[in-house]
């Protein structure tokens, strides 16, 4: 332990961002060597190189491989003692391009970057062309059937409120029920892009990507309007559509409660440009 | 030769598009093994695949290593006899996924891609913000002072017209003359993102993101309005600033005489969605 360092750890919470591109997801696989790398592996690495000590971190969201993230929360514990400034720009020095640390303040022990999240925000971007983009396949899905905007917000509107979500969850999924509470859920369009917005108290493993799938057979006309209602009262997985790509999703924000402290989330629309890694 | 090949050549051209990251810019450079690929040898092999002949191509701009195309133009010429969709679809089936094809049409043995072009519409994306995107380094550059969309204007307007650009051409540059006639060299805001559109006969090696660099200072404060018109008239290249990155670049229309009858270049302003790849 330096000389700068106190003797009572001290609870920090940070905002996170990243190219989900070719890493390997939020949390560290055990498939062993050769794998691309954990985000969550990275910051941890750099967040200790700063420390001069390991140091453990939780998240918000744990994204899966070749999502990104806008507005991802961290917290992590350290007796040592370093400003916001040496946190930000420090772990920034350690951590590749394609990961970038926001802010960083400290927070009540009692802080949970998971636990105490009141709601997450996902974006998820679709391009609309008669060709996949080369220059969005990294950060968007992609549908070649036009998509009415009108179909996808109709369709959309029985999923608000509280469900069961057994339709959308993947047969890897671990939480404890399938009950969620979707408090908002609207589509933007914005030229070739038709992007979804979603807030939620939480979500199941896939559920954002697989309700993209199964709202968008109805948003291209392949199936009625009110076919995803009927796919969310079956409860039954096989019923809903494929599952669409990791490269659309972006975990936008996350809600804590104002005493926290924390930087607000943002709450405008999504544009295109939302996705520029603005908090 | 296959027995559905005629005696003659045909002559197409072709609309390409790309992401450059990671990829060796449109030439194929000298510098041997463990290089990455240069687009133009990635499009010759898969046009050969779909002629079952070796094919040669010519572009009306060869981009750098890093940059972008949206609206690329080639020329090449083949006895084999296939319809456009074999070229589109065909091609795309051997293209890596960060290159495509967008569309392909006979055209008359007069027109070459680089001697017919007209003019070349560039634009170029800044994005500003206090620290980088890690979403957007490889498809934006980059500016921590905030930029004055005003005095980027002002700055710019001397530009436009027939001028010696000698000041804002690399030193590895082989044009004949450094005289280039600017049509039209505009900015627009969007959200954190800046965007420069200029439209030109012809452009120097670096013009572009040179003239970013130097235009940057001015709007950014560093320097007065009417330096960068002073820079210009003093064709000295050691008094630009330093050029802008290969990352925020893309090649966006090439325009040609309405005879050759090929897709209309966009003309609309230019905002994040333009760099969909849409034509």
């Amino acid at each position: 332990m330096s000389s700068d360092d106190r003797a009572d750890p001290v609870r920090w919470a940070a905002g996170i961002c990243y190219d989900g591109t070719g890493l390997a997801g939020w949390q560290t696989q055990p498939q062993g060597e050769g794998r691309p790398a954990a985000i969550q592996d990275r910051i941890e690495a750099a967040l200790g190189a700063v420390a001069g000590a390991p140091i453990a971190t939780r998240c918000a969201g744990r994204t899966d491989a070749g999502v990104h993230a806008v507005g991802q929360v961290i917290h992590f514990e350290t007796r040592a003692e370093r400003p916001e400034s040496a946190w930000v720009r420090g772990t920034r020095a350690f951590l590749p391009e394609a990961i970038g640390l926001r802010w960083a303040r400290p927070v009540p022990a009692a802080f949970d970057a998971r636990r105490s999240a009141r709601a997450r925000t996902y974006c998820y971007v679709v391009y609309e062309g008669r060709e996949p983009s080369p220059l969005w396949r990294h950060r968007a899905g992609y549908s070649r059937r036009p998509l009415d905007d009108g179909r996808l917000r109709a369709a959309s509107r029985p999923f608000v409120g509280r469900h069961d979500f057994s339709a959308f969850r993947s047969s890897q999924c671990q939480a404890k029920t399938p009950i969620r509470t979707i408090e908002r859920l609207d589509w933007h369009r914005d030229g070739p892009f038709v992007l979804m917005r979603i807030t939620a108290d939480g979500f199941l493993h896939h559920m954002v990507r697989s309700l993209v799938g199964t709202l968008i057979y109805a948003g291209d006309g392949r199936q009625p309007v009110d076919w995803p209602r009927a796919v969310l009262a079956s409860r039954d997985r096989s019923r809903a559509a494929p599952t669409f790509a990791a490269s659309g999703l972006y975990l936008l924000s996350v809600r804590y409660d104002p005493h926290f402290g924390l930087p607000a989330a943002d709450t405008g629309d999504v544009t295109m440009t939302t996705l520029s890694g603005l908090a």
